[in-house]
Order: C-alpha cells, then structure tokens, then sequence
C-alpha cells in the first residue's frame, strides 16, 4: 500500500504528541507533517517562569524540528481547509503565495484562543498569558514599570506603575501573580528609590474562590499563601472595563494600574471558528474515536476539541475530556492508534482517561498539589511541581536547560535585563470620562483620531492670555502638529465620556503623511480652517506657541 | 564641601568604567548617575555569540543597576543638554514628560550609530551588529530563512533565502559570519530539505584585505580559515546599492540575497551631532584630559570622543585614542580621577595606554590574535579568545551564566527556536528596475507608496480576456484592495526603473483608513474614477476579479 500523508495542523501538546505517536506506529506505512506558526512548542505550564526571569524565553520551549526528527515540520501560517479536496493552504513565513498541501487524514490540534472582547478596552490594554512573546512581554513591561517607577518624581505616577492587577485566578493567573510577585521582590533591592510597601498586588476572580478546580482546602490554603506576601485576593468580583490607566471592577471599585495581565476569556481559534464545523462551547465536537463527524478523514483533540468520555454525554463537563496538558497527551496517542487502525481496518478504541491530579506553583518556594486523591501544599508540594515538570518537559536538552537555570536563578541575582520591543505603530486607546489624553509640556508622540466619545482640547496662550477651544467627536482628529515637528504639546486633552480613540506613532504617522501628497495637502487646509492658517496663535507650527521647554543646546 | 553630582550620559563600556571609578574614588565626595537607554550593559564582542545562539540573548548583556550598585541609573533617553544652564532633559520609559536634570560634572559616553546613508537601500534592508536587539534580529531571521527554505517548491526562492552577506571585514563583520556559519552549519541537520553545499556565504570588503586592523599574515590566515568554511571572501569590492532581494557590488556583481547584514558605516550619535560641539572624523574633540574644549564642566570619552595621545596630533589616527573596549575601560579610569583631581584641586593627568593586541574568532573553535606583539592562531587562539572576554565580562553572575552556555551549547543541539518580533507597520522598500513588487495569486498584505520611480501595474482577466494597465509614479500609490478584503493580488506590479515605495502594513492601513472618514472617501472616489468604480472589472473588490485561489471552508 502506498504511504499514506497524514497532516497536524497545530504544534500544541496534542499536535505534538499525535505526530510524535504516528510517526512510531505508523513507520513505513505513513508519512507525518505538522505545521504551525512558530518552529518550535511551547511548555505552556512554564510560562509564568518566564515572565518571572526564572527561566530564560528559550527554555520554555522546544524546537519541533528537534522534538520530531522524522516528522517534517513546516513553519507555516494555516489560511484555509478545502475538505472536499482534501488540501490545506498555508502561508509559508513571509513568502506571500499561499501553498496548498495535500492530506490523507487531516488532525486537527489549533488550540484555543485569548477572546477579551466581552470587556471593554480588556484586549487592547491587557497582557496575556498564551504564547512566548505573551510572557516575555510581560516580564519586560514589570521591569520597565520598576525602572520608571525608580526615577519619576510624580507620587501618583509611580503608584500606579508600582500597581500590578492579574485577572482571573484559575491555574494561569495564580501562577502568574505569584511569578511577577516573586521577579518584584527579588528585582527591589536594585531600585533604591522603592519601597516594599509601594508594590500593589491584586488578582481578581469573578467566582466564589480562587483555583476552582481544586479542592476547597488546597484553594483556601493558596490564598493565605498570597496574602501573606502581600497579594491582595480579590473573589466574587468581575472586571467591567480597563483603561491603559487601570480597571474598573463590578462592585464600583476602580484600581489604578499600569500592568492588567488576563488570564480569562478563552474563546475558538480563529480558523477553527470559520471552517463551518459543529462547535459546542466554542470547541470543535467529535465523536469518542475524536474523529469529526460529518468529515470524512478529519480529526481533532486538545483544546479545540471536544471529545465524550461517555457514550450520551449531557451538559456536563465532566462527561468530555478536559482542556488540559495530560489529557491532550493521552489523546494524541490514542488518535495516533486509531488513524493506524483505520489504515490498517483493524477496530478503534474510545478515548478514556482519568486524570492523575493538578499542581498549582505560589512563588517563594510554595505550591498546592492535589495527586491521585492526595492533598499536598507548602515546599513539598513546590518540590513535586518542579520534578514533576521537568520529567515531563519533552527532551533532555529542555530539562537539562530549565534544570540549570533554576539552579543558576537560586544562586544568582535575578536577571533584570529589559529586553523591549519596538511598541506597535497603531494602537486603540480607551479612556474614561475625565481622563486627560495628553498636558501641555508632553512630548507629541502621535496623531489621534476619535473613533467614538467625545475629547474636548483647550489650549491656553500665556503671552497673549488668548484661549482656544474644540471638542472632537467620532471621526474628528487631533496632533496633526505632529507633521510640523514642534516637540511639546501645548494644549489639554480630555475626554468629556467615555470614549475610544485610535492612536497612529509619529514615524509612522508622518512617513505615510508626507509619502501621500493628498493627506499632506488635507493637513494644511485643516490646519488653516480649524486655527487660522500655520501663522496664527495655537496654529500647530505656529511660532506664537508656549515655547519648547527641551533645549537641544545651551 | 556639598557633594557634587556627576551626571554620566551613555551606559558603554566608557560611560560604565568611568562610572564605576568615579563612585570608587569619589565616595563621600559625588553621587553619581548614569542615564543610559537600556537598563543593561552590552557587551559588544559576544554580540555575534548571541547571533549564533552560541549564548543567551541575556547573557551578553549584564543590568547596570547590578553592575553599579552605588550608582543612581536611570533608564532614559537623553534628549537635549543646555550647557549654560547645566541641566540635560530626559525621557523616562514612556512617560511623555521631559524631565530635567542637574548636573555639575557631565561626561559624555553616548557612543557612535550606524551610519549607512551613503549606500541606497542600506539602511533599510540591511541587519546590524550594534545592540543587543540587532544580534537577536539577525538569529531570528537566519533560522527563519532556514525553516522558509525547507519547505519552499520554488527553487529561486530557496537560493535566494539560502544566500548570506555580511558587509564589512573588520572584528564584527568576521566574527558575525563565522558565527552565522556556525549557526547554519549546527543547525542544517534538523532541516532535512537542506543540503550543505545549497547554502552560500558571502563577506564583502571594500578594502584590499580582511582584518585591516590585525597583522597581514594573521589576516590571511583568517581569510584561509573562513574560506575553507565555504565563506566567499570578496576584497577590494564595495556595495553600490541593497533591496530586499540583495546587493549590488562596485565591480557590477549582483548577489541574490535574503539577508544583508552591514557591520560598517560608523556615524555620530544622533544627540552628539546636534550638541554644537568641535566634531573631527565625526567624534568630539577633547584635550588630553578628556575635557570637551569651550565648555566649563564637560568631558567625554569612549568612542564618541577623540582623544589625543600626544601634544600635538597630526591627521593620522595613531594620534588619537582608538575606539575599543580596551581604550575605553582605560579612559574612564583616567577620567574620573581626573574629575576627582579638578574637584580637589589637584593635578591632571593626560590620558595615554597602548593597546595589549587584538583577537578575533572565526568559528569551529578557530581564532587569530596579536597580543602584546605576538602572533597567534587557531584552537589556542580561540580558547585565548573566549578565556580572555570571560575574564573582561563585568559581574561574576554574567561570567558564570555565559561559561556556563557555552558549556552546555557545546554539548547540546543548536538553539534553534525562533522568537519573532512583530514586523514594523510601515517601511521603505527599495526596487531594481525590472524587480516585481507583487504577482497574481499573492496575498494582499498592505498598501504602497511611491516615493520615486515608476511602478507599472498590469491586471489581466482570464475570464473576460479584459486588460489593464497603469505606471505609478512619485505620490501616486496601489494597493487599496486591503480596504475592501480581498486576499489575493490580480495584478502583477513591477518597477520600470530603480524605486523606492514606502509599504503600509494591512492591519494600521486599514485602521487608519477606517478610522478616517475623509480617508474613506478618498479612496471610494479614486477607485470609482481610477478602475470606474467598485461594480466594474479590475476595481479592487469587484466580483469580475480573478478567482482567490483561497478556499476557507469546504
């Protein structure tokens, strides 16, 4: 018989561990490919290792190229599925011809996705916690706050760049607030100007008690365990919206915050969401060999999917496997199995597993365990956590990697190193009635252009006592003076409502501007419409204005 | 006496030496600050170690507040100084208000940039070798042309992405190739679809030999070594202009090429170039006490300053202080007793030093080096080599952490995990005539520009045997389809002489255009008068376009 392709499209623990099982079951009689966005698998539970520089970026992954050496693995952006065809189409890094790749039998493993759109201003203001660049984004955001915070002369400034707000309090968010705790304690020995009692802490959970997978007992003890560091707990209480100044919760409180981390809101892969399959609480349904109904030749397992562990499965979760690493495991090897026994027109097995327990890491040496029935908490528990991840980190260069930087990171000062990257050239920024999008004497930095509310600008002359005002509704734009290089804001912005505005940095804003003789045109009858002409008072450019107060040179 | 505060801008190897000193000697008597724009140290020979991921991006940097632990650092950019008044203005992380700072002893330690203006194209398509951010951008796009390579069907594109240039054969240029070819070489194993003799390595020298700085005879056993690499050595040859697409050579060469990489083009920093100081060879002319000449209060040194060595220095650089890590450790010793001296009114001394030699690694655990007059080469070279910068890395944690990598990267598979940065929104593009922008069947992935030359657009339609054709010229600009959805191009844009366009990324176009309700309508009109409107054929969005290859569902 010809050898069969068999395609994975998703580099997660079931994309892996399916690939990684075909290609030893099915040597000689199938020929495995995985594709997925980045060249290597991410050891999500390590993740907030990172954000807290206990670990380097590096080591909370795994090349796939090394962890499935017969498996060919194709870096590749998926587009589209034609089932009919039975073909893939992916975009291959910045090659931008689409290439269409045949299957036999296609494996569905995309994961899940960070959906924030039920909160206002959640997604464009919160840091996540899914990928890589999601943890090393936030280490390096903490360390910029701390470094900010250090130097700023302005109480207020550094009350909310010392304020840290994670929310939701599932394995994830306790995890993370405990991490960036502990990278903040050892990190302020370094910054002089801090104080231990200036950092705020908060994680947030909108149930009734933190880890609600967990026992009652183990959760109550975790949060002692905050606590007593000085994290404030917060339970029974949900966020309403956020700002790039803090969030807003239910019950009317609001906390002032530089830092929001989500951990909450996992909604479909974007793909998953438009390949027209049956979803069922936003996941991908299968019958209990995972195989898709309806599809022939198509399978799915891991968080996209959900798969009965019963025959007539209810409305309740307990009846489908859960969205977690051990399961996902123990499906990619059976959906291996089954995918051969259809080659080979022997019977599949169900999908069954019972899981073994959860761990959950609290900083400072602390975790909560809860193994085969088994309760455990404190050092012991962190203990296991640590063996227990190592031994399941897939490679021995990874554990070998992950187990000398822990050693290392025990001995050595914490690695404070800001590795920043270049901020995104357009951004949508929420603001709450009375917030000031910008004073006078801040450096321009930007055009803003209103997509909804309404931000009034007052510019004060004090040569002249001359006084200018506008409000900008939907639509309207302010900063054009950007295009004029003046250096420092001279007027006030504030929003009058709540309102949204679309951000676009000077770079790029001017780049496109002066490239494009029609806008540069539009600017300056604006400019002469709305102010006068470029001579006039409170004109952008105009030499009437408030002056500069950045010397370039004695 | 009050203390004095002696404010050190730039976080070098000048600026953190002299620092370093001036605490030490100066206890009691100054406080001193440092304002750098990372909050790390980077050591600059182990940046090509971070390219080959022979070390951690991490570990070739060290914190300065770790480094210089009675110092106030102070992560800012530095954007003015007003000598009259001593005071330098700052920004602070992305606080938008200028802060003021007062200083009664300045020293000058901000370095040089990259100046790559005289070669078109350059400076917009070549990597560099300055920053820890450059090291880490030339990894990530090495591996990413290796994945690209193993999975592309197009053999042009393969060559193109498996061809290397590295401009310049000073220490960076050389050590940067040997260690992408180090890289590579580790790596290919893992890419079964590469073949050793498919990948082509060029180092590109404008002057008739490598290593213009070492021995001749050192350097020709270097330009051997890297030869039997499979390293194309080119002297005697510069680069008249670069794309995206490679270089093009003073001797009429062409090199196709993925990945440009400059190591020359040494410029002043941005901020010296404006300060109104006496520059020479683009550096600021001190006396030989490091003073800055005409300003009370200022001094300089590392490789922004010109320092002579004797009296009366002639127009040749063996005059003047060379720009090394070795001059500058020296320099900021010297300068701050220097300062000490002039606070306690005692005597000057001048700076001298002679260099100790030179070394630099060609990878395979190969190097040369000239110390203290003698000649050396090879395996003992490079132990010499690495010995001798582990010795010279500040801080014991970053000597540890870095032997140690080297330890384990010696032992284990390659780092080849791909850790991409988000690419920028907009960006300069430059064309040889003859060069296609994009073809019929491409996604559509942002909108163009033209800066200069003409672009000439050609759509035909297979369905209706219809044909359209339009030359672009400077303001003029193509690509509005991103406005209206469609995925993939109809149309084949190519340059009709050599270009430039300005590329706007789909995502912030399309939020910009959106957002801008003026914007919207200028581009309805222009499709309506360009193509007759959105219902006609060759109109961007029309139903007459050619079919997206892209199937989304079944």
């Amino acid at each position: 018989m010809a050898k069969k392709k068999v395609l994975v499209l998703g580099g997660g623990f079931g994309g892996v561990f399916a690939a990684k099982s075909l290609e030893k079951l099915g040597r000689g009689e199938v020929d495995v490919e995985l594709v997925n966005n980045n060249n290597y698998f991410v050891f999500q539970p390590l993740l907030p290792e990172v954000a807290s520089s206990s670990i380097n970026s590096a080591d909370a992954v795994v090349p796939l190229r090394q962890l499935l050496s017969n498996v060919q693995v194709r870096q590749a952006q998926v587009m589209g599925i034609d089932f009919a065809k039975k073909t893939v189409v992916v975009m291959q890094g910045a090659r931008l011809t689409p290439v269409e790749l045949k299957y036999d039998e296609l494996v569905l493993a995309l994961g899940t996705a960070v959906d924030l759109s039920r909160i206002p201003g959640m997604s464009d203001h919160a840091l996540t916690m899914k990928d890589l660049t999601d943890a090393h984004m936030l280490r390096t955001h903490v360390i910029g706050c701390l470094e900010t915070a250090d130097v700023t002369a302005e109480p207020e400034v550094k009350q909310q760049l010392l304020s840290f707000v994670v929310v939701g309090a599932g394995f994830s968010g306790v995890e993370t607030v405990a991490e960036v705790r502990e990278l903040i304690r050892r990190a302020l020995p370094y910054y002089h100007n801090i104080a231990p009692d200036e950092v705020r802490m908060h994680l947030i959970e909108y149930a009734k008690r933190i880890l609600p997978t967990f026992p009652a007992d183990l959760a109550e003890y975790a949060t002692t365990q905050l606590r007593s560091q000085g994290i404030e707990v917060l339970t029974g209480v949900g966020t309403k919206s956020a700002t790039s100044t803090g969030v807003d919760l239910t019950d009317g409180r609001k906390i002032n915050s530089s830092t929001i981390v989500a951990t909450i809101g996992n909604g479909p892969h974007p793909l998953v969401q438009m390949l027209g399959l049956d979803l069922h609480w936003a996941r991908i349904k299968t019958d209990r060999f995972m195989r898709v109904p309806g599809r022939e030749h198509v399978w799915a397992l891991g968080d996209a999917a959900l798969i009965p562990l019963i025959d007539n499965p209810q409305e309740d979760p307990a009846d489908y496997a859960t969205q977690t690493a051990q399961f996902a495991v123990r499906e990619g090897d059976q959906l291996a199995a089954n995918i051969m026994a259809t080659l080979n027109g022997k019977e599949m097995k169900p999908f069954a597993y019972t899981s073994r327990g959860s761990l959950a890491s609290l900083g400072m040496s602390k975790a909560v365990a809860d193994v085969y029935g088994f309760k455990l908490s404190g050092m012991f528990a962190w203990l296991l956590w640590r063996g227990f991840y190592l031994s399941f980190l897939p490679g021995f260069a990874a554990k070998f990697r992950v187990g000398v930087n822990w050693l290392l990171n025990s001995v050595m000062p914490p690695n404070i190193v800001q590795l920043r990257m270049p901020p995104p050239a357009t951004r949508y920024i929420h603001f709450w009635k009375g917030d000031k999008v910008f004073e006078p004497g801040m450096l321009i930095d930007g055009f803003y252009t209103v997509i909804n509310g309404a931000f009034k600008l007052t510019i004060d002359n004090p040569e002249t006592s001359e006084h200018f005002e506008k409000v900008f509704g939907a639509g309207e734009h302010f900063g054009e003076r950007v295009l004029v290089k003046s250096e420092l804001r001279t007027g006030l912005v504030e929003a009058l409502e709540d309102g949204l505005l679309l951000f676009i940095a000077q770079k790029d804003f001017t780049r496109f501007a002066t490239a494009f003789p029609f806008l540069d045109q539009y600017f300056k009858d604006y400019i002469e419409k709305t102010f006068g002409g470029p001579g006039k008072a409170f004109a952008p450019g105009s030499t009437n204005q408030q002056k500069p107060k950045l010397a370039k040179t004695s």
